[in-house]
């Protein structure tokens, strides 16, 4: 059954048009409107050393003001640099720090919950979902995955694939320093119990590299020489503008947003011969960002 | 802020508890049965061996016994050992093969698409979700996630994180080789659409450290050379019983499991401050097999 010959087919031609459809990316039919993209406001990115390669993190200070204060300022202290991935869970979280938010040794402050905030019509957002299955209402807020309450009143960033969250303890405000990083399919039951403070906009194959724990010892990296570890943490506005690196994200309240929801949710592509329900998973839209020097 | 002398804390005690519960195993109330295990076929066990580890698949002949038949001649051809995975979008899928589904190229036959199946009373069906954002109802047969419609007639393989699926082009017959595993948020518009036959039972953290292509280049990796490749890839069934390890994936018709899933499903544990709502996933539910010598 092995044939002769070329053993691997040409690129281009048919190929390159079919993972364009499955991806739902430059489908065809063609975007009325492409979506435009905004810059990150340098204050709000994070440049993620791992000996694996480089992680970049847009923080939310909109939805989680105090977490990411605190996290800015733990940042700024280098408190990250040298630290490991020590919990890591495939399919589910990479957990890194110090460990201190789960023992009693931390100096560092506790932070209180932001778990959610009350809706406000300056916020912008676009409806991806009515009703998802763990919400009444899924949508974009400035390039973040959020969801909001059947009387519009509360809207929470969702956990979705490259969401930065506080890990705690049992207690709402038992927050101090260590994040993870959900690396599995949506974890959507921790929406509204967890402080979302940020999501990777670059680097999400290099977070799926970090080595894993035993999966019967909760994830947990016993050996921290073998865990992965944080070579470094930086603002980008403590970055200097001419080594600055400039991060793009698409801009999901453009009207070329909406109409790559619009192409996403119909799929009229001849690829599908059984036509997918019209619904979408807001944790299914493709959000890489783009970095350019 | 950062703290004096140890860095670290201790391991155990709450630490322990804490991601039990987020992960929802082992979780308290303690379940009142646990699940129990069965063992995969020898037949139905592929060893894949990558460069950066094992990857052990269950296939699956109750749904895909035309591709499942075809996939094992292939292997026991060794017809993929020393391909790459040459088309690798992070979030979305790692795609492997010879790429002769996509070119002209191929002297392996077409196999003919297999979907879907008609749902018959003596197929094991656990139910997880009804309605689900994507079908009338979800649930595990055999282990597998899955769905059916609405009037019970068809029962598909659901695209989570893990599964094995034949690549095609635009027509339904069109796959000969080449296989991509999901290795992101589950495309579940693609139910229905393509030849699921297997599943990742253990290794997925080593497909997730397969090489990604670039997202603008539709994922391709046009130096092959850079490529994840596949060293080998053996039939369980082909391994003398000596050497072979037996595997052993969680009895999903078992009352065991259907305890678990009522536990994940009600969240009763005080680490929860918003109660989520009483939904499930079909794909968040965590199924990893064991192996044992």
């Amino acid at each position: 059954m092995r044939p002769e010959g070329n053993r691997r087919a040409t690129y281009g031609g048919p190929a390159t048009a079919i993972l364009c459809l499955l991806f739902g990316l430059g489908a065809v039919p063609a975007l009325a409107e492409e979506p435009t993209w905004r810059q990150v406001e340098p204050a709000n990115l994070v440049f993620m050393e791992l000996l694996e390669g480089r992680v970049v993190i847009e923080l939310n200070p909109v939805f989680a003001p105090k977490t990411v204060n605190q996290f800015r300022e733990l940042v700024q202290d280098r408190f990250y640099d040298g630290l490991s991935f020590y919990r890591v869970i495939d399919g589910f979280v990479a957990q890194g720090g110090d460990g201190s938010d789960l023992g009693e040794l931390s100096e560092v402050p506790l932070i209180e919950a932001e778990f959610e905030r009350e809706w406000s019509a300056d916020l912008p957002f676009t409806v991806v979902q009515k009703p998802d299955l763990f919400a009444p209402e899924t949508g974009f807020t400035d390039g973040f995955a959020a969801a909001r309450d059947a009387r519009g009143e509360a809207i929470w960033l969702t956990h979705c694939p490259g969401v930065v969250a506080m890990a705690r303890n049992d207690g709402a405000d038992s927050s101090r320093t260590d994040f993870y990083i959900v690396i599995g399919q949506a974890p959507r039951y921790l929406d509204r119990n967890m402080s979302v403070f940020g999501r990777v906009i670059q680097g999400m194959e290099v977070v799926q590299a970090i080595r894993r724990g035993a999966p019967g010892d909760n994830g947990i990296i016993r050996d921290d020489a073998a865990a992965s570890r944080i070579r470094s943490m930086r603002l980008g506005s403590d970055i200097p503008e001419e080594e600055r690196l400039a991060a793009y994200v698409v801009d999901t309240n453009s009207d070329g947003f909406a109409d790559l929801l619009r192409d996403r949710r119909k799929r009229t592509q001849r690829f599908f011969h059984h036509r997918p329900p019209e619904v979408l998973d807001v944790c299914q839209v493709p959000m890489a960002g783009r970095l350019t020097k």
